[in-house]
Protein backbone atom coordinates (compact mmCIF):
# COMPACT_ATOMS: atom_id res chain seq x y z
CA UNK A 1 0.00 0.00 0.00
CA UNK A 2 1.35 3.61 -0.88
CA UNK A 3 1.75 6.04 1.96
CA UNK A 4 0.67 9.14 1.31
CA UNK A 5 2.37 12.17 2.45
CA UNK A 6 0.34 15.50 3.17
CA UNK A 7 1.46 18.46 1.94
CA UNK A 8 0.50 21.51 1.33
CA UNK A 9 2.29 24.46 -0.71
CA UNK A 10 0.85 27.78 -1.38
CA UNK A 11 1.53 29.32 -4.62
CA UNK A 12 2.10 32.96 -6.26
CA UNK A 13 1.57 32.64 -10.09
CA UNK A 14 1.92 35.95 -10.12
CA UNK A 15 0.20 38.54 -11.84
CA UNK A 16 -0.77 37.08 -15.35
CA UNK A 17 2.69 36.54 -17.59
CA UNK A 18 3.05 32.83 -17.46
CA UNK A 19 6.92 33.63 -17.42
CA UNK A 20 6.57 35.27 -13.89
CA UNK A 21 6.18 32.43 -12.15
CA UNK A 22 9.00 31.48 -9.70
CA UNK A 23 11.51 28.55 -10.11
CA UNK A 24 10.06 27.21 -7.22
CA UNK A 25 6.37 27.99 -7.91
CA UNK A 26 7.46 25.49 -10.86
CA UNK A 27 9.39 22.68 -9.02
CA UNK A 28 5.96 23.00 -6.48
CA UNK A 29 3.42 22.43 -9.74
CA UNK A 30 5.93 20.06 -11.16
CA UNK A 31 5.71 17.94 -7.77
CA UNK A 32 2.28 18.44 -7.67
CA UNK A 33 -0.76 15.84 -6.98
CA UNK A 34 -3.53 18.00 -6.96
CA UNK A 35 -3.79 21.54 -7.84
CA UNK A 36 -6.47 23.92 -6.95
CA UNK A 37 -6.15 27.01 -8.47
CA UNK A 38 -8.53 30.47 -8.03
CA UNK A 39 -9.64 32.56 -11.29
CA UNK A 40 -6.83 34.54 -12.09
CA UNK A 41 -4.28 31.85 -12.12
CA UNK A 42 -3.05 31.99 -16.01
CA UNK A 43 -4.47 28.16 -16.82
CA UNK A 44 -1.24 28.18 -19.19
CA UNK A 45 0.98 27.23 -15.73
CA UNK A 46 -1.19 23.92 -15.46
CA UNK A 47 0.36 22.62 -18.76
CA UNK A 48 3.82 22.72 -16.63
CA UNK A 49 2.23 19.74 -14.24
CA UNK A 50 1.07 17.54 -16.59
CA UNK A 51 0.81 14.61 -13.97
CA UNK A 52 -1.54 16.93 -11.67
CA UNK A 53 -5.31 16.79 -10.49
CA UNK A 54 -6.38 20.32 -11.43
CA UNK A 55 -9.01 21.82 -9.47
CA UNK A 56 -11.05 25.24 -10.54
CA UNK A 57 -11.95 27.18 -6.96
CA UNK A 58 -12.37 30.39 -8.49
CA UNK A 59 -14.87 33.02 -8.79
CA UNK A 60 -16.14 33.90 -12.14
CA UNK A 61 -18.87 36.06 -13.02
CA UNK A 62 -20.01 36.64 -9.51
CA UNK A 63 -20.22 32.84 -9.20
CA UNK A 64 -18.03 31.24 -6.95
CA UNK A 65 -17.23 28.04 -7.50
CA UNK A 66 -16.57 27.09 -3.99
CA UNK A 67 -16.64 29.37 -0.49
CA UNK A 68 -13.41 29.79 1.39
CA UNK A 69 -14.63 27.34 3.51
CA UNK A 70 -15.19 24.99 1.06
CA UNK A 71 -11.93 25.55 -0.72
CA UNK A 72 -10.06 25.19 3.20
CA UNK A 73 -11.75 21.54 3.52
CA UNK A 74 -11.54 20.15 0.09
CA UNK A 75 -7.84 21.28 0.49
CA UNK A 76 -7.14 19.42 3.42
CA UNK A 77 -9.27 16.20 2.02
CA UNK A 78 -7.35 16.04 -1.20
CA UNK A 79 -3.84 16.53 0.78
CA UNK A 80 -4.56 13.25 2.83
CA UNK A 81 -6.19 11.38 -0.11
CA UNK A 82 -3.63 12.43 -2.81
CA UNK A 83 -0.56 13.91 -1.22
CA UNK A 84 0.91 16.98 -2.03
CA UNK A 85 -1.93 19.36 -3.01
CA UNK A 86 -0.47 22.94 -4.33
CA UNK A 87 -2.55 25.60 -3.63
CA UNK A 88 -2.12 28.47 -6.66
CA UNK A 89 -3.03 31.64 -6.36
CA UNK A 90 -2.98 35.29 -8.57
CA UNK A 91 -0.29 37.18 -7.08
CA UNK A 92 1.18 36.51 -4.17
CA UNK A 93 -0.85 34.30 -1.53
CA UNK A 94 -0.53 37.04 1.16
CA UNK A 95 -1.95 40.23 -0.42
CA UNK A 96 -5.43 39.77 -0.58
CA UNK A 97 -5.12 36.23 -1.39
CA UNK A 98 -6.13 34.58 2.14
CA UNK A 99 -2.93 32.70 2.57
CA UNK A 100 -2.89 33.20 6.23
CA UNK A 101 -6.19 31.15 6.94
CA UNK A 102 -5.22 28.41 4.20
CA UNK A 103 -2.14 27.94 6.06
CA UNK A 104 -3.56 28.17 9.60
CA UNK A 105 -6.31 25.82 8.35
CA UNK A 106 -3.52 23.35 7.31
CA UNK A 107 -2.08 23.78 10.42
CA UNK A 108 -5.49 22.44 12.50
CA UNK A 109 -5.01 19.25 10.94
CA UNK A 110 -1.33 19.24 11.43
CA UNK A 111 -0.47 19.24 7.68
CA UNK A 112 2.84 21.14 6.52
CA UNK A 113 2.31 23.78 4.86
CA UNK A 114 4.82 26.06 2.80
CA UNK A 115 4.93 29.23 1.12
CA UNK A 116 6.05 30.12 -2.64
CA UNK A 117 5.70 33.77 -2.79
CA UNK A 118 4.30 35.32 -6.07
CA UNK A 119 4.83 38.62 -8.30
CA UNK A 120 2.38 40.82 -6.83
CA UNK A 121 0.29 42.77 -8.81
CA UNK A 122 0.38 45.82 -6.64
CA UNK A 123 4.31 46.46 -7.56
CA UNK A 124 4.82 44.81 -10.97
CA UNK A 125 1.67 45.37 -12.76
CA UNK A 126 2.62 49.55 -12.21
CA UNK A 127 6.12 48.87 -12.97
CA UNK A 128 5.21 46.73 -16.53
CA UNK A 129 3.39 49.87 -17.64
CA UNK A 130 6.31 52.63 -16.63
CA UNK A 131 5.26 53.39 -13.18
CA UNK A 132 7.78 52.92 -10.25
CA UNK A 133 6.03 52.26 -6.95
CA UNK A 134 9.11 54.30 -5.83
CA UNK A 135 10.79 56.52 -7.36
CA UNK A 136 13.31 59.09 -5.63
CA UNK A 137 12.61 62.39 -4.88
CA UNK A 138 9.26 61.58 -6.19
CA UNK A 139 8.23 58.63 -3.91
CA UNK A 140 9.44 56.84 -0.43
CA UNK A 141 7.20 54.18 -0.07
CA UNK A 142 3.52 53.01 -1.14
CA UNK A 143 0.75 51.69 0.12
CA UNK A 144 -1.45 49.01 -1.04
CA UNK A 145 -5.08 48.90 -0.28
CA UNK A 146 -8.20 47.20 -0.97
CA UNK A 147 -10.78 49.48 -3.14
CA UNK A 148 -13.61 47.62 -1.27
CA UNK A 149 -14.33 46.57 2.25
CA UNK A 150 -15.82 43.19 3.12
CA UNK A 151 -19.17 44.29 3.44
CA UNK A 152 -19.21 45.84 -0.04
CA UNK A 153 -18.46 49.56 0.84
CA UNK A 154 -15.74 51.72 -0.33
CA UNK A 155 -12.61 51.46 1.73
CA UNK A 156 -12.72 55.00 3.55
CA UNK A 157 -9.28 54.51 4.41
CA UNK A 158 -8.70 55.46 1.21
CA UNK A 159 -8.74 59.36 1.75
CA UNK A 160 -6.36 59.21 4.62
CA UNK A 161 -4.52 57.10 2.32
CA UNK A 162 -4.05 60.11 -0.60
CA UNK A 163 -2.97 62.46 2.24
CA UNK A 164 0.37 60.27 2.75
CA UNK A 165 3.68 60.80 0.92
CA UNK A 166 3.40 57.59 -0.56
CA UNK A 167 2.19 56.39 -3.74
CA UNK A 168 -1.17 54.55 -3.43
CA UNK A 169 -2.12 51.19 -5.44
CA UNK A 170 -5.55 50.18 -5.15
CA UNK A 171 -6.68 46.86 -6.04
CA UNK A 172 -9.79 45.24 -7.12
CA UNK A 173 -11.22 48.69 -7.54
CA UNK A 174 -12.04 48.85 -11.23
CA UNK A 175 -15.90 48.00 -10.77
CA UNK A 176 -15.82 51.15 -7.79
CA UNK A 177 -13.78 53.86 -9.95
CA UNK A 178 -15.78 56.22 -10.13
CA UNK A 179 -16.60 56.62 -6.22
CA UNK A 180 -12.76 56.11 -5.53
CA UNK A 181 -12.12 58.69 -7.85
CA UNK A 182 -14.90 60.43 -6.20
CA UNK A 183 -13.63 60.14 -2.45
CA UNK A 184 -10.20 61.24 -3.64
CA UNK A 185 -11.74 64.97 -5.15
CA UNK A 186 -13.38 64.65 -1.52
CA UNK A 187 -9.69 64.87 0.29
CA UNK A 188 -9.07 68.09 -2.27
CA UNK A 189 -7.08 65.64 -4.70
CA UNK A 190 -8.61 66.48 -7.79
CA UNK A 191 -5.04 67.10 -9.76
CA UNK A 192 -3.71 63.67 -8.13
CA UNK A 193 -2.29 62.32 -10.82
CA UNK A 194 -4.05 58.31 -11.13
CA UNK A 195 -3.17 55.60 -13.56
CA UNK A 196 -5.22 52.23 -14.07
CA UNK A 197 -3.67 49.28 -15.72
CA UNK A 198 -5.61 46.74 -16.52
CA UNK A 199 -4.88 42.85 -17.94
CA UNK A 200 -1.15 43.84 -16.28
CA UNK A 201 2.15 41.86 -18.09
CA UNK A 202 -0.47 40.27 -20.22
CA UNK A 203 -0.24 40.51 -24.28
CA UNK A 204 -3.65 42.75 -24.08
CA UNK A 205 -2.42 45.07 -21.17
CA UNK A 206 -4.20 48.17 -21.29
CA UNK A 207 -2.70 51.84 -19.42
CA UNK A 208 -5.09 55.14 -18.86
CA UNK A 209 -3.62 57.62 -17.17
CA UNK A 210 -5.25 60.89 -16.02
CA UNK A 211 -6.22 62.57 -12.78
CA UNK A 212 -8.39 61.52 -9.50
CA UNK A 213 -11.06 64.42 -11.32
CA UNK A 214 -11.25 62.96 -14.93
CA UNK A 215 -10.26 59.07 -14.83
CA UNK A 216 -13.42 57.39 -14.07
CA UNK A 217 -14.92 58.87 -17.30
CA UNK A 218 -11.57 58.17 -19.61
CA UNK A 219 -11.61 54.49 -18.41
CA UNK A 220 -15.12 54.08 -19.18
CA UNK A 221 -14.44 55.64 -22.37
CA UNK A 222 -12.01 53.13 -23.20
CA UNK A 223 -13.94 50.29 -21.90
CA UNK A 224 -11.00 49.12 -19.51
CA UNK A 225 -11.73 45.64 -18.75
CA UNK A 226 -10.93 43.93 -14.77
CA UNK A 227 -8.55 42.70 -13.65
CA UNK A 228 -7.15 46.29 -12.70
CA UNK A 229 -5.05 47.98 -10.44
CA UNK A 230 -5.03 51.68 -9.30
CA UNK A 231 -2.20 53.57 -9.48
CA UNK A 232 -2.97 56.96 -7.37
CA UNK A 233 -0.10 59.71 -6.92
CA UNK A 234 2.70 61.58 -8.96
CA UNK A 235 5.06 58.40 -10.10
CA UNK A 236 1.45 57.89 -12.08
CA UNK A 237 3.09 60.56 -14.38
CA UNK A 238 6.41 58.37 -15.40
CA UNK A 239 4.11 55.97 -17.50
CA UNK A 240 3.78 58.05 -20.07
CA UNK A 241 8.12 58.60 -20.78
CA UNK A 242 8.52 55.15 -19.47
CA UNK A 243 5.85 53.80 -22.00
CA UNK A 244 7.66 55.66 -24.55
CA UNK A 245 10.74 53.11 -24.28
CA UNK A 246 8.95 49.91 -24.41
CA UNK A 247 6.81 50.75 -27.32
CA UNK A 248 10.92 51.83 -28.75
CA UNK A 249 11.38 47.96 -27.88
CA UNK A 250 8.49 46.71 -29.81
CA UNK A 251 9.28 48.74 -32.61
CA UNK A 252 12.64 47.67 -33.26
CA UNK A 253 13.21 43.64 -31.81
CA UNK B 1 31.21 42.28 -38.41
CA UNK B 2 29.02 41.39 -35.92
CA UNK B 3 25.92 43.92 -35.36
CA UNK B 4 25.78 44.87 -31.89
CA UNK B 5 21.81 45.40 -31.17
CA UNK B 6 22.03 47.04 -27.52
CA UNK B 7 19.34 46.29 -25.06
CA UNK B 8 18.60 46.35 -20.97
CA UNK B 9 16.83 43.79 -18.97
CA UNK B 10 16.11 45.25 -15.57
CA UNK B 11 16.13 41.55 -13.18
CA UNK B 12 14.49 41.43 -10.03
CA UNK B 13 16.31 39.13 -8.05
CA UNK B 14 14.00 38.74 -5.49
CA UNK B 15 14.94 38.44 -1.80
CA UNK B 16 17.74 35.97 -1.56
CA UNK B 17 16.48 32.61 -2.05
CA UNK B 18 18.04 31.80 -5.64
CA UNK B 19 14.51 29.79 -6.75
CA UNK B 20 12.76 32.39 -6.55
CA UNK B 21 13.88 34.58 -9.56
CA UNK B 22 11.24 34.22 -12.20
CA UNK B 23 11.22 32.01 -15.48
CA UNK B 24 11.35 35.27 -16.96
CA UNK B 25 14.22 36.76 -14.96
CA UNK B 26 15.91 33.07 -15.67
CA UNK B 27 15.63 33.48 -19.63
CA UNK B 28 17.22 37.17 -19.22
CA UNK B 29 20.12 35.85 -17.51
CA UNK B 30 20.32 33.01 -20.08
CA UNK B 31 20.54 35.38 -22.91
CA UNK B 32 22.78 38.06 -21.09
CA UNK B 33 26.28 39.45 -22.65
CA UNK B 34 26.97 41.10 -19.36
CA UNK B 35 25.32 41.01 -16.03
CA UNK B 36 25.47 44.58 -13.45
CA UNK B 37 24.66 43.14 -10.42
CA UNK B 38 24.49 44.72 -6.82
CA UNK B 39 25.30 43.13 -3.17
CA UNK B 40 21.94 41.91 -2.22
CA UNK B 41 21.85 39.46 -5.15
CA UNK B 42 22.39 35.78 -4.49
CA UNK B 43 25.54 35.21 -6.71
CA UNK B 44 24.47 31.96 -7.40
CA UNK B 45 22.16 33.02 -9.99
CA UNK B 46 25.39 34.40 -12.07
CA UNK B 47 25.97 29.79 -12.46
CA UNK B 48 22.72 30.50 -14.84
CA UNK B 49 24.83 32.79 -17.05
CA UNK B 50 28.04 31.17 -17.89
CA UNK B 51 28.11 33.15 -21.25
CA UNK B 52 27.90 36.29 -19.69
CA UNK B 53 30.36 38.60 -17.59
CA UNK B 54 29.23 39.42 -14.47
CA UNK B 55 30.48 42.77 -12.78
CA UNK B 56 29.69 43.65 -9.39
CA UNK B 57 28.32 47.26 -8.79
CA UNK B 58 26.63 46.68 -5.29
CA UNK B 59 27.87 48.69 -2.25
CA UNK B 60 29.42 46.38 0.50
CA UNK B 61 30.21 47.77 4.21
CA UNK B 62 29.76 51.75 3.04
CA UNK B 63 31.90 51.16 0.40
CA UNK B 64 30.39 51.63 -3.04
CA UNK B 65 31.89 49.27 -6.08
CA UNK B 66 30.24 52.59 -8.45
CA UNK B 67 27.72 55.66 -8.07
CA UNK B 68 24.25 55.76 -9.70
CA UNK B 69 26.03 57.29 -12.34
CA UNK B 70 28.44 55.10 -13.10
CA UNK B 71 26.03 52.43 -12.58
CA UNK B 72 24.11 54.04 -15.41
CA UNK B 73 26.80 54.91 -17.95
CA UNK B 74 28.41 51.56 -17.49
CA UNK B 75 24.89 49.96 -18.13
CA UNK B 76 24.61 51.94 -21.77
CA UNK B 77 28.82 51.75 -22.72
CA UNK B 78 28.22 47.56 -22.23
CA UNK B 79 24.96 47.92 -24.13
CA UNK B 80 26.29 49.55 -27.10
CA UNK B 81 29.90 47.06 -26.66
CA UNK B 82 28.42 44.04 -25.73
CA UNK B 83 24.79 43.85 -26.80
CA UNK B 84 22.17 42.57 -24.07
CA UNK B 85 22.99 44.05 -20.23
CA UNK B 86 20.97 42.45 -17.44
CA UNK B 87 20.50 44.84 -14.75
CA UNK B 88 20.24 42.06 -11.53
CA UNK B 89 18.88 44.13 -8.79
CA UNK B 90 17.62 42.48 -5.27
CA UNK B 91 13.90 42.45 -5.12
CA UNK B 92 12.00 44.31 -7.56
CA UNK B 93 13.55 46.71 -9.77
CA UNK B 94 10.86 49.01 -8.69
CA UNK B 95 10.58 49.06 -4.84
CA UNK B 96 13.50 51.17 -3.52
CA UNK B 97 15.81 49.84 -6.48
CA UNK B 98 16.21 53.38 -8.35
CA UNK B 99 15.04 51.03 -11.42
CA UNK B 100 13.00 54.04 -13.01
CA UNK B 101 16.18 56.02 -12.96
CA UNK B 102 17.81 53.35 -15.18
CA UNK B 103 15.10 53.03 -17.56
CA UNK B 104 15.01 56.75 -17.74
CA UNK B 105 19.14 57.01 -18.34
CA UNK B 106 18.33 54.35 -21.10
CA UNK B 107 16.09 55.52 -22.60
CA UNK B 108 18.06 59.09 -23.28
CA UNK B 109 20.11 56.79 -25.56
CA UNK B 110 17.12 55.14 -27.18
CA UNK B 111 17.99 52.05 -25.47
CA UNK B 112 15.23 49.61 -25.39
CA UNK B 113 14.85 48.69 -21.89
CA UNK B 114 12.59 45.41 -20.56
CA UNK B 115 11.68 45.28 -16.48
CA UNK B 116 11.15 41.97 -15.19
CA UNK B 117 10.03 41.89 -12.26
CA UNK B 118 10.74 40.77 -9.00
CA UNK B 119 9.76 39.16 -5.57
CA UNK B 120 9.92 42.07 -3.30
CA UNK B 121 11.41 41.26 -0.30
CA UNK B 122 8.40 43.62 1.28
CA UNK B 123 6.11 41.39 0.96
CA UNK B 124 7.95 37.74 0.55
CA UNK B 125 10.37 37.91 3.90
CA UNK B 126 7.29 38.74 5.62
CA UNK B 127 5.14 36.18 4.52
CA UNK B 128 7.95 33.29 4.68
CA UNK B 129 8.25 34.12 8.60
CA UNK B 130 4.51 33.28 8.61
CA UNK B 131 3.44 37.04 8.68
CA UNK B 132 0.79 37.66 6.12
CA UNK B 133 1.21 41.80 5.15
CA UNK B 134 -2.94 41.24 4.79
CA UNK B 135 -4.70 39.64 6.77
CA UNK B 136 -8.84 39.33 6.77
CA UNK B 137 -10.20 40.86 10.19
CA UNK B 138 -6.75 42.39 10.95
CA UNK B 139 -5.33 44.30 8.23
CA UNK B 140 -6.69 45.61 4.71
CA UNK B 141 -3.45 47.14 3.48
CA UNK B 142 0.16 47.75 4.00
CA UNK B 143 2.39 50.56 3.71
CA UNK B 144 5.84 49.87 2.72
CA UNK B 145 8.10 52.85 3.51
CA UNK B 146 12.19 53.39 3.55
CA UNK B 147 13.28 53.52 7.13
CA UNK B 148 15.92 56.29 6.29
CA UNK B 149 15.32 59.49 4.13
CA UNK B 150 18.19 60.23 1.68
CA UNK B 151 19.85 62.99 4.10
CA UNK B 152 20.27 60.29 6.46
CA UNK B 153 17.45 61.39 8.89
CA UNK B 154 15.03 58.78 9.98
CA UNK B 155 11.66 59.01 7.70
CA UNK B 156 9.33 61.22 10.02
CA UNK B 157 6.42 59.66 7.89
CA UNK B 158 6.82 56.41 9.99
CA UNK B 159 5.08 57.98 12.62
CA UNK B 160 2.16 58.99 10.36
CA UNK B 161 2.29 55.14 8.97
CA UNK B 162 1.89 53.55 12.81
CA UNK B 163 -1.11 55.26 12.81
CA UNK B 164 -3.08 54.11 9.93
CA UNK B 165 -5.50 50.93 9.49
CA UNK B 166 -3.10 48.77 7.81
CA UNK B 167 0.50 46.76 8.02
CA UNK B 168 3.59 48.92 7.79
CA UNK B 169 6.40 47.29 6.21
CA UNK B 170 10.23 49.12 7.04
CA UNK B 171 12.80 48.38 4.99
CA UNK B 172 16.50 49.57 5.27
CA UNK B 173 15.97 50.14 8.93
CA UNK B 174 17.80 47.55 11.17
CA UNK B 175 21.04 49.65 12.21
CA UNK B 176 18.46 52.48 12.92
CA UNK B 177 15.80 50.53 14.81
CA UNK B 178 15.86 52.59 17.87
CA UNK B 179 14.70 55.30 16.81
CA UNK B 180 12.14 53.72 14.56
CA UNK B 181 10.87 51.99 17.59
CA UNK B 182 11.43 55.53 19.83
CA UNK B 183 9.28 57.03 16.95
CA UNK B 184 6.41 54.40 17.04
CA UNK B 185 6.20 54.93 20.99
CA UNK B 186 6.03 58.60 20.24
CA UNK B 187 3.06 58.05 18.03
CA UNK B 188 1.63 56.36 20.87
CA UNK B 189 2.11 52.92 20.05
CA UNK B 190 4.14 51.53 22.73
CA UNK B 191 2.28 48.08 22.96
CA UNK B 192 1.87 47.54 18.54
CA UNK B 193 3.57 44.34 17.69
CA UNK B 194 6.93 44.63 15.73
CA UNK B 195 8.62 41.56 14.06
CA UNK B 196 11.95 41.41 12.43
CA UNK B 197 13.48 38.89 9.90
CA UNK B 198 16.69 39.35 9.13
CA UNK B 199 18.19 37.39 5.89
CA UNK B 200 14.21 36.20 4.50
CA UNK B 201 14.12 33.20 2.06
CA UNK B 202 17.75 32.16 3.36
CA UNK B 203 18.74 29.28 5.61
CA UNK B 204 20.12 31.74 8.01
CA UNK B 205 16.82 33.60 7.97
CA UNK B 206 16.15 35.19 11.76
CA UNK B 207 12.94 36.21 13.39
CA UNK B 208 12.74 38.46 16.33
CA UNK B 209 9.23 39.38 17.44
CA UNK B 210 8.55 42.03 20.07
CA UNK B 211 6.36 45.41 20.46
CA UNK B 212 7.42 48.57 19.87
CA UNK B 213 8.71 48.81 23.08
CA UNK B 214 11.20 45.82 23.33
CA UNK B 215 12.04 45.18 20.03
CA UNK B 216 15.30 47.48 19.67
CA UNK B 217 16.64 45.10 22.76
CA UNK B 218 15.36 42.07 21.44
CA UNK B 219 17.30 42.23 18.83
CA UNK B 220 20.22 43.71 19.98
CA UNK B 221 20.01 40.38 22.08
CA UNK B 222 20.08 38.57 19.25
CA UNK B 223 22.80 39.70 17.20
CA UNK B 224 20.35 39.87 14.17
CA UNK B 225 22.10 40.74 10.72
CA UNK B 226 21.10 42.79 7.61
CA UNK B 227 19.25 42.65 6.04
CA UNK B 228 16.09 42.65 7.50
CA UNK B 229 12.47 43.68 7.08
CA UNK B 230 10.55 45.18 10.01
CA UNK B 231 7.01 44.51 10.28
CA UNK B 232 4.90 46.70 12.36
CA UNK B 233 0.83 46.14 12.92
CA UNK B 234 -1.47 43.33 14.37
CA UNK B 235 -0.26 40.87 11.68
CA UNK B 236 3.47 40.52 13.13
CA UNK B 237 1.71 38.36 16.30
CA UNK B 238 0.74 35.61 13.60
CA UNK B 239 4.69 34.73 12.92
CA UNK B 240 5.12 32.17 15.57
CA UNK B 241 1.46 30.08 15.46
CA UNK B 242 2.16 29.82 11.35
CA UNK B 243 5.72 29.44 12.52
CA UNK B 244 4.93 26.41 14.27
CA UNK B 245 3.71 25.28 10.78
CA UNK B 246 6.82 25.87 9.21
CA UNK B 247 8.70 23.92 11.71
CA UNK B 248 6.33 21.22 12.12
CA UNK B 249 7.65 20.58 7.97
CA UNK B 250 10.96 20.48 9.02
CA UNK B 251 10.56 18.25 11.45
CA UNK B 252 8.46 15.69 9.36
CA UNK B 253 9.92 15.97 5.58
Amino acid sequence: MKYIQPKITLVGAGPGDPELLTLKGQRALQTANVILYDALVNEQLLTMAPQATAVFVGKRKGYKALSQDEINRRMVQEAFSSGHVVRLKGGDPFVFGRGGEEVAYARLFGIPAEIVPGISSAIAVPGLAGIPVTHRGISNGFYVITAVLADGSVNPELERAVTLNATVVILMGLGRLQEIAGLLCKAGKKEMPVAVISSGSLPEQALVTGTANDIAEKVLEQRIKAPAVIVAGEVATLAKSFGQTLSFKQNHN
